[in-house]
């Protein structure tokens, strides 16, 4: 018979990892939600932004495309972006989210914090052994 | 007599940068502190590993020096530090951490998540207009 497994087991290498990536998650893909949508011409729906942090983000910031839209969702809230509904021939009526004014100044803010930060980061990194 | 303020002010950009800065710091402190113990040769306390990193990190990270605490004690409780207490001359005795096996184990996967988010993040924005 197996041993039963304790109640609470020693954090594991990769609970912390996953718990790391969660952290570092949370600002990036923001900011990825972001650019794409300051770098687009028109409107998108999240599926399209979907492909694109997939496209241009090789998949890391993507994750389940479920997670993006309460990330949308929080940028709509603080006013970054606008969105409305529009009917799809192809289906149910799709969302379309477009970056505000005070969005394309948050980027810009934005940009120079993840700089700012990322530098710091890769200094502190430098200093390990190899 | 002044206006008085509403309840619930609309979200200013500085809100959302600030926002945005507390969500990237989450995972960004606790890997530069796990880089400078991985770095040390030696034991370090909590004002040595600040001054490590306002000096490495160009104080982009630092902050207070009192935000370091809570993110040291989450390392020590993950199992990836290991601290003691030993009394000082200069003052009150001070706590000593030193990364861990498992800690350094961490480290290693940790700055590979770093990079892969960081080269995404820096892959979307140049998708941006200039």
């Amino acid at each position: 018979m197996p041993e039963p497994q304790p109640q609470s087991a020693e954090p594991t290498a990769s609970d912390s990892l996953k718990k790391f990536q969660k952290e570092l998650s949370a600002g990036t893909v923001s900011l990825a939600l972001l650019a794409v949508l300051g770098a687009a011409t028109e409107p998108m729906y999240g599926y399209q932004i979907a492909k694109r942090l997939e496209h241009e983000g090789e998949g890391v910031l993507s994750g389940k495309q479920s997670a993006l839209y309460p990330v949308l969702r929080n940028l709509c809230a603080a006013g970054l972006l606008d969105s409305h509904v529009e009917p799809s021939i192809a289906g149910p009526p799709r969302r379309y989210y477009q970056i505000t004014a005070a969005g394309r100044e948050a980027l810009r803010e934005w940009v120079a914090a993840w700089r700012a930060t990322r530098d710091s980061v890769d200094s502190v990194l430098q200093g390990l052994p190899q």
